[in-house]
């Protein structure tokens, strides 16, 4: 065969090249034949039996995998078992097997795809990728009942490029994570549990490579660009010659990132910018400090609350944010409460559902309406900060009375503790998001009363350009690059230096190396990022002078279109590389 | 009985005083009994005779109407011959007439409920008053059905104050006007009928006053204040007495208004402001210019695509803007092209939904998209520039990028009108609405490619502040006071005047008495409203003193929040009341 190349979506860093290893979930049960209505006692029982043996199988897996994996990881092994006790899912499954005498293979295929679909329809992509648990434990109940060998995966034993429909999370447990090259999946986004496996644990990959298990043969050769999204066929040995290139620049990139990795981030100039991560959970946080993060930029809570069937109390969410204080002690955790509503939500809040989620109940806004939630998050975030140096960050402040209201509500809860005798870093600091354009606007009001600012770029883009950036219809329209941003940016940077506090920023912006020294020039003092920016991002910054930024930023506030924007933070780069 | 007081919302202004004279749609029938089987033909005959006459009724009631009433009330009466003739709610009545063996008028009772309930638990406010289109079609049945004597509303022969359920248009061209003091209703909203009835005759009226038709009786006294929505049954002596000075004082005060209405508003130093209307359709323009507009601020495209089945060709609009045109010349006529999508939609534009509306496919970003759609309109709107003097305005416009595309589109249509040879204003005026923050801080670049500018206060609340207005959770933080709008429309009217262009606003906010001293500080050249508030609004322009406009603008954009520039507005409107 041919040279033969699939656009897909990168999502994992890195250039590998090898032979494929074909996965593909059980073959598709002869379930066809209806059973009779005499046989229905007995394929209940025996679906029943799958049920539990499915049931006990995850519960070993967690029980096998605990600390070895990331919370991001546990928690998507605990939705299999969400669903195989949904109180819906095995019900409905044993009425098809009854009432309709489908064959239990057929019936949880039936009722797998019925589920799955649900949540493929839903518009939040968080809930989108949930449909991959509901196969994953559709696909357990089948191989049980099927008998089907599942240990294709564990068999691998010399180096390969997996090429797979999607990877569950059991499916990636088997592995033995030195044979793998890299992954290339049809299904999946940037959210999915390929994406999330491969990134905690580098290794490349390229999802959404629609149609590729036909394309491609077992044992063929493929090269495996993940930062471009491409995997290439056959490639001919001029492409070969390419990528080996290519994946020699990119390894000696690598090793230039890892040694800017461990020290302070300056300018050429000397000026000091402080490189920190954005954390959802203390395995983040462990793994954050040996990326290079000086401070934790933005502790996301809402994992906490995200991962279980109810509201977590005092002491739970104290725990949780007390490991992450002591592992980061001395450096900086910010703290940001519950950001919740909009696109994420949970079932036990009870959030009634919106026209407009995104202009609606959300963030400090439903926390300010649930007094006790609030007060309970503030009361923990409290008593886990005596064991380290932790922050507090409010999201989604509009202007000075939700501050006011949230400060109130803070120094509640300190009066509280007080009273209880139960020790507090009294000097804790205080701080919030810049993310609402008002609040950007009004900055120089705000500036007096916080300790200090982080702008949100993911929400600022989207209220100032009036663009749902998940509407595919629209998101054209979104980019953090355009002028109007950069004006609402150094406003609000201007606003802190004149109140002498420090501004940062924990969007994605932070971490893209084109934008860096835009931001820098804009005057911020913090960039906060994913932990795989963080190695690079030093190392850019490095290579940039103070001065030069200010003078692109002064030209980009003056660009007509984020287009324009663009093209200047290119050239501006290009130069930077070439110099 | 004592004085009872009942609080409602004020959707007409006026104080009125009269006896109450009780309107409830046709008593129930009694239809609880099943039909017998053989009985079902003749009752689906029965049911399909009443039918096709209240099909015929409707259609009389519109030929006996046109010309007579405003669009928005012709379209509602064809509301109910859209409901009469769809697809699913004759057949769906007829179904249960021969399946379940209901009674006709228990059937249609059942399914009008069914459809009124759907409508009614839609988001969207348009979609919501629509039910009251289902429930007239309902009653009309039924009042044929039961043979129920409808006439009641046309017996009124002497002066008094109508309190109902609801008002549909079918009961309103009933009406003899000269005897309606004004509404009281205990359904309805600020959109309903009754309301757009009440505003478009000067009838003072109050909605939503649930339980009213319990709690008063058939000729009992009532005041009835449309400013404030409350309504007082029985009232005191020393109550009566109150409302006497109270409605004398807004009789004085309507007269002074009046007065003001046929003159250039101007402040008290010289400096002249336009007044003008924001209008929907043909019936308003010709109302605005009695009321006193010196020009059309805002003329909303809308009206002309919601209420057809399908999208209105080039020559329906092009009568349509042609008409208007007329009417106003020479005064100038803002044509907003159209802003669609959001909360007001069409099914035949087949619109996908969307997690939020408010952040998606709409107005500008729908027309750029469906070229021919606006193709077609912006060829109407140039055709009917040569009958008098119209201007283009784009809404939504979010940057740079979008406007020149926007332009370019218009520039094709001139292009193609001049090959064909047909003649339209080549020197017409085009503009953009600022309502997209963005847009407001680019304005210095985008003030260099428009004639003018127009704020749309509504939408650019909504996104600074990141608020849905209509989302009652949250609403408590929309204010079109708040100090960082203040700030955007400032920078916006200095950007329009260094590029010598005028500046206007066609938001709600212009309308606002307590409002237009901080607008006309802030700089606006003309505020464009509704219908009803340009003669006060005049009246009060003609108070102002230009220099302490712009000392309060100064002041309230270093306000911390919306309530210290409220509190600030209330104190220089007493001040100014007191001079």
């Amino acid at each position: 065969m041919s040279e033969r190349s699939f656009q897909g979506i990168g999502v994992s860093r890195g250039i590998r090249r090898g032979k494929v290893c074909l996965f593909q979930h059980g073959t598709k049960p002869d379930a066809e034949r209806k059973i009779q209505p005499r046989e229905a006692d007995a394929e209940t029982d025996r679906f029943n039996r799958a049920a539990e043996r499915a049931v006990r199988e995850v519960e070993e897996l967690i029980a096998k995998t605990a600390g070895k994996l990331k919370e991001e990881e546990l928690s998507v092994i605990r939705g299999q078992k969400t669903i195989l006790s949904d109180p819906a899912y095995c019900p409905e499954i044993r009425k098809l097997i009854r009432e309709e005498l489908l064959k239990p293979e057929k019936a949880v295929s039936q009722v797998t795809e019925k589920y799955a679909a649900i949540f493929e329809n839903m518009q939040n992509s968080y809930m989108r990728e949930r449909a991959a648990d509901v196969r994953d434990a559709g696909n357990r109940l089948l191989g049980i009942l099927t008998g089907a060998d599942r240990s294709g995966l564990a068999a691998i034993d010399h180096p390969v490029i997996l090429v797979a429909d999607d990877l569950s999370p059991s499916d990636t447990v088997q592995l033995n994570r030195d044979f793998i090259l890299a992954f290339a999946t049809e299904k999946g986004g940037k959210t999915s549990h390929t994406s999330i496996f491969a990134k905690s644990l580098r290794i490349p990959a390229v999802v959404g490579l629609t149609g590729i298990l036909e394309a491609v043969s077992d044992g063929e050769e493929l090269i495996l660009d993940g930062s471009e999204g491409i995997c290439i066929a056959a490639p001919e040995p001029d492409t070969v010659a390419e990528y080996e290139r290519k994946g020699e620049e990119e390894r000696k990139k690598e090793e230039l990132y890892l040694r800017s990795a461990q020290q302070d981030a300056r300018t050429s100039d000397g000026k000091r910018i402080v490189v920190a991560a954005n954390i959802g959970s203390y395995a983040d946080a462990a793994g954050s400090s040996r990326e290079g993060a000086e401070a934790v930029g933005l502790f996301r809570t809402e994992q906490v609350y995200l991962s279980r069937q109810s509201s977590p109390g005092e002491e739970i969410q104290f725990q949780e944010y007390k490991k992450i204080a002591e592992c980061y002690s001395p450096r900086e955790v910010i703290v940001r409460t519950l950001d919740i509503g909009g696109d994420k939500n949970v079932k036990y809040l009870g959030i009634a559902s919106e026209a407009n989620p995104f202009l609606g109940y959300r963030a400090i806004r439903l926390c300010l309406d649930r007094k006790e939630l609030f007060q309970t998050q503030l009361r923990a975030i409290l008593r886990a900060s005596r064991y380290g140096k932790l922050a507090i960050m409010f999201p989604m402040i509009a202007d000075y009375e939700e501050l006011a209201a949230a400060k109130a509500m803070l120094e509640e809860a300190e009066e509280q503790l007080a009273k209880e005798g139960i020790p507090f870093d009294d000097r804790i600091k205080t701080g919030m998001m810049i993310e609402v354009p008002s609040a950007a606007l009004m900055a120089d009001v705000l500036a007096k009363e916080v300790d200090f600012f982080s702008v949100g770029t993911n929400d600022l883009v989207q209220y100032s350009l009036a663009v749902d950036r998940g509407n595919k219809q629209v998101s054209y329209l979104y980019d953090y690059c355009h002028p109007a941003v950069a004006r609402l940016i150094r406003q609000t940077s201007e606003a802190a230096h004149a109140n002498h506090i420090p501004i940062g920023m924990c969007g994605s912006m932070a971490g893209d190396p084109l934008a860096v020294p835009l931001l820098i020039g804009l005057g911020l003092d913090e960039l906060s990022m994913a932990l795989d920016s963080i190695a690079q991002v030093k190392y850019e910054i490095g290579r940039l002078a103070f001065e030069s930024c200010r003078n692109l930023a002064e030209t980009a506030v003056n660009c007509k279109s984020a287009r324009e924007v663009r093209n200047l933070l290119l050239d501006f780069r290009s130069g930077v590389i070439r110099s």
